[in-house]
């Protein structure tokens, strides 16, 4: 199973961006986090991240030769985006939306996903371990084909 | 660790019920592989269902002293039950909110959570599985503190 | 045929109840009238009220295999069950959402229902003379499949 | 009892026009089943058609003098005429709103109906069938004074 | 100097319609108290009612060239009509909108009107003698070119 | 008969102030007419301006007693002064809301009168000219009772 | 004098339940300062709490022959019961709305309130004194007929 | 190919309405370049002009057994015709929506198309040669068939 | 304790202005019912009316170093006045909203309170024993430090 | 240059009223330090802190001849104050609007402006730093034609 | 004529990105129809592609020197790019918005163009066709001066 | 002290770019004048200017080791980008916010920042001198904590 992981805008920050909302965990550790649960699985996994919402566009375009599944947090592109949305929806790769933070529990700008109508799934709030969680899902979704 | 699953209203009928949107497993079988999950855990779980909110607001208002964390698809009081919003803020007891299906893609009203602000997490769209990584996340809440 | 008719929160009070908005008919005077016209057309007829949201989901839950077709007024839910909504869409039986008085003409909330979306068809305004008409809404779906 | 009915735009369409949603009964033959039950029924009954709003309104201002009730199903002006529910008001004949198909489960202006508030009552979604049930409600109404 | 004066829809059953709201004044008197305004003050005054919202569009359209001002009662087609506005816009004659009740104080559909931001002004809520001030109005744009 | 004239803020700056929306007539100008047309009918008029809202309270408050119909160009006050509003309900003096300019052809909240409901009637757009208008209203409710 | 005493969803988790909000004081010590205040006024008092919706309309149903004043804490039903607030409208018992906290300082969901429109008072911010002062409004409504 | 043409409402006083908005070409000569184009591709062309709303909705009823395409201005009705909207939808005949001015860029209430959702597609904004590019949109459609 | 009693705009005209509202308890009679409340409490009372926004925001600025509680009916000032809103978070002496009729079931407008917020609590609906509920909460909230 | 200060309700307990929001500075350290700056430029400076909108607008409609530049901190009349909007349009002179604290950062009423739009620039978020800011961007207005 | 075609993000992969909505037709069988169309006219055409919103303005900042008309289908960006709006009026070269699709009968969110308002014209609906009607609307602009 | 000024997308056409709006100084002189400030002040000065949201976010995420201030003009993407208003919460160093024009005087959409709310502060209206305030108002936060 291929596996490819986006991480959106200010995510290359974690860890010291406003630690009491993201939690003190850096990108790399969660990086690492998911290439040892692939290797574990026999997953192959790629990981982006960029602040830029034309390469995140760009890197789903490709993904429908290369992917069985997105995971993508897509930070604060989750909430303006339509070419994100759109991207996921050409790809028909099943995508799964994390977030660390409880997105419903803050300002109330965040609690509208663009993205989320079009992914498979979404699971947010558990900080780091939102992304482990996620690889299971992908997982979960191996051999299903997707409709929307 | 000891976990609290609530089933809200007409999750008795699933496999029956649209199985378009609510996939063909049955709550049984779902309450079976938590159960099974569970044992492999070494966890005490309860699992509970009911078509009456006055009946959840109870089970959350006695899980204080009870459970460790709170699984719960509060299925239509998703949207309109703030009584369950309250008491699970109440009872300071993690709860994760679970879906069957991916609420933002459906009807308007359905992309609104009263639950999500006072829950830890959610998780949405993934079917049966969901009920399984919302597990895992449980797990991963343990010795966590709530200061919400 | 078997029908099944469901009178929501507060209807117990009927004749009682605001008159001038009600009208002075009780809901024994109601129910004695449905059974006169089930007799007539060889209909089998259950009615049921309650005050409890729980109540009428459960009992709608049951329909699907205890009856044809629902006649229900849910009166103060009609504006606010999304679970009433969610069972009467998974027991697929053909429902007829009646109403004693004219919704529309009432406070702003009251023009909105929930329930509506889900039902065959909706009989308002014409006191108790709803209930019959809506009775033989039911006797017409005869047969009909509903594919909603 | 005189009783008018008023069909309103596209309605000259019927059985022809999208028969996934309005059926395939043309409204000559709900005019011939209305005008045999109001022989039954010995009431007299007039008929018409309009695309044209203030034809609508000319016929409806007319009615003070020369009908007991009004069957109206106003089509797409039931979203955009406060000219017609004027009328109604000014003609203070009791008026029962009709629609073939369920209105609550269409686009979203479809829910909203100017005409309501003025009406009787209303009957929703039961095809060819609303008309005859239209046609009790008003035989119901005999007698009674209206005091909007 | 010369005058065209619109009455809007429903306006035909004045004195009888809803006297609480209207008044009992019917349209003949008040066309003849502005016949007799016409005379005293040496104007032109042509007078005409209809239903139909094409009907009025036609006459402002021919206002153009025979009228220097005109005075509209919309009735139901203030809240509705842009065909209306477009057609006062496209004449460029100076009209003055006319209500026999005070719109603001009624439903809230009736406090928006579409005709209000082209028309040269509005009088509202003096029952028949709105008119005979809006003659007076007229007289006083004599000479005026609008430049709207 | 006896008039009250209420001129709200910014009035005092007319012939002056923003001319091209306001006209070059002065306040003195106006309220020179308004005697002339007081002296010509024998009626009491008083004049008073004000920029302060509780000052155009208390005047309206001493109405009751003194006046026999109030004219008033609330102008600012217009869209923002319940007390104003309630100042005229609770005198039970007939009010005229007077404006210079259309004020539905200007900024958006300038078409919302929170004065509206509750006066007799309105006159805008005819510059100084409404007051004259307003001034023969006034003499037309004479001896009409307020029942709002 | 007879008073009827409503708590609703989750005041049985008083004193324990986010004191910061709701304070120290549990529902035990509430029910006996009531119990002293009606003994010193020789009222009769009952006192009533549940989680459930329907046994509160149940109740309320019931007060119209057993209680000439209610005193209600809708908690969180405040905000979503349409089937409470027609209990109150049609007991016509005059209800008194009490809240510990002030619920227009909190969420912005909260500052709405379905049953205020149809109670008779509403007390608010005061802690458990928010129940003694509605004990003493309750006497001052001895002997008042309700007439909404 | 034969393609019906419809002007809605005061599109006859082109040229001389509102200039600036809507060019110095009147209908006439519009219609004159359709007529030749038509012969230019061996089209037929049918081309009407109404003020009326229910004119229109026949036109496009009889469409269609008489057209293989529409070019339809809607005008004013654009904003405010549900009945053109169904007309449209019940012909089953593909539609294109043309307009002269650039809606998207005047006033909020005309950015709002209700034709648009049930047209094959939208021209605006090109003057006189919108409609000459609806004409070749026409053409491209031919054959096309249209499963709305 | 010092309390500092404020009455918003109109409350001068009590008695006489919408008695059906508001009573027939004159300001004079609720301002002697709380100097003899205040006497029987040893409480010292300062009561002040004005029509004035300015005023009430001076008397409040001048209440930190005079007083230790604040009862305010702010009147129409309720739904308009950020300035009194800050006059009270900037003085910290807790504040009581008082208001004489059930303003939630009025016009919708007055549902909404820019006081309340920051007010300690409210009382609504019981007349003029609404002021007398008032001052027991004032004395309930003695010795309370404000931490808003 | 002549430069007119205008501070707004509740300014005058500055320093005192919520430090934590508005800092520790007080007006009159603001006064002095706003009058030093004046001297230093040779800049006729004159200031006033009223708490009455009434006021306000005087100071503004007298300002049209006796200043060259407005400062103005409307405090919470930015919020709720057409009457301040109209009367800063109708003098034409340039006006600046400061406030201390982060307007936007803040409750959401606060974050829209009536001043704002008729103002020639605003600052905001800088403390007793805004005031001077202000005089600096006040200076650089000089000889500049406003052309609102 | 130089015109400058400018394709927006994921209509690269066009073809075969959901079909049953954007049609079969790929990118670069447009670009070779466009390439043609210009060769036939003798126009200069330059054709971009990007899924970066930032390139875009780019491009758009050069065309003000390079093109006398600018083609553009911001696919998402329609529907949340500011930059790009202003860029198309900062540049003041006509701009043709473009769509494959009919925009209007899509989700809700994709019936707001930011683009269209600064846009000279509007084309959508007509697939790959709407690049040829484009191109002709382009040419019919030519000398024309564009005085937004 | 170390500045970092950010210049949003379309900023490099200033002079050129609709002068009317923003002025005829172009970029190269404003940033020529902040560099002379910068001098004279013995600051620190970066300038950078892009049309890439995702730079920007970049510049941002770079500037918490780099920079004790940031003065951002984030142009059109004021109103569209959650990503640099991430940015700038996640790198605590004060950023003031910067417009040339008054952007509560234009179109609706640019009176909504969604920068504003994590910014120190924000200066607008002023056109080029807009700059040299904010370097002023950077140099008085010198030393100052940012506890957003």
């Amino acid at each position: 199973m291929r596996i490819l992981v986006i991480h959106g805008p200010n995510l290359n920050l974690l860890g010291d961006r406003e630690p009491e909302v993201y939690g003190t965990v850096s990108l790399a550790q969660i990086n690492a986090s998911l290439k040892k649960l692939a290797k574990e699985h026999k997953a192959d996994i790629t990981i982006m991240q960029s602040n830029h919402e034309g390469d995140i566009v760009d890197m789903i375009g490709n993904a429908k030769r290369s992917a069985d599944a997105i995971i993508i947090n897509p930070a604060a592109y989750t909430h303006t985006s339509v070419a994100i949305r759109d991207a996921i929806a050409a790809s028909r790769v099943p995508a799964i939306e994390v977030h660390l933070s409880n997105i419903y529990g803050r300002e109330d700008f965040r609690s509208k996903s663009l993205i989320a109508p079009v992914a498979a799934g979404q699971i947010a709030g558990f900080g780091a371990e939102s992304y482990a969680l996620a690889f299971r899902a992908a997982l979960s979704l191996k051999g299903k084909k997707l409709e929307k």
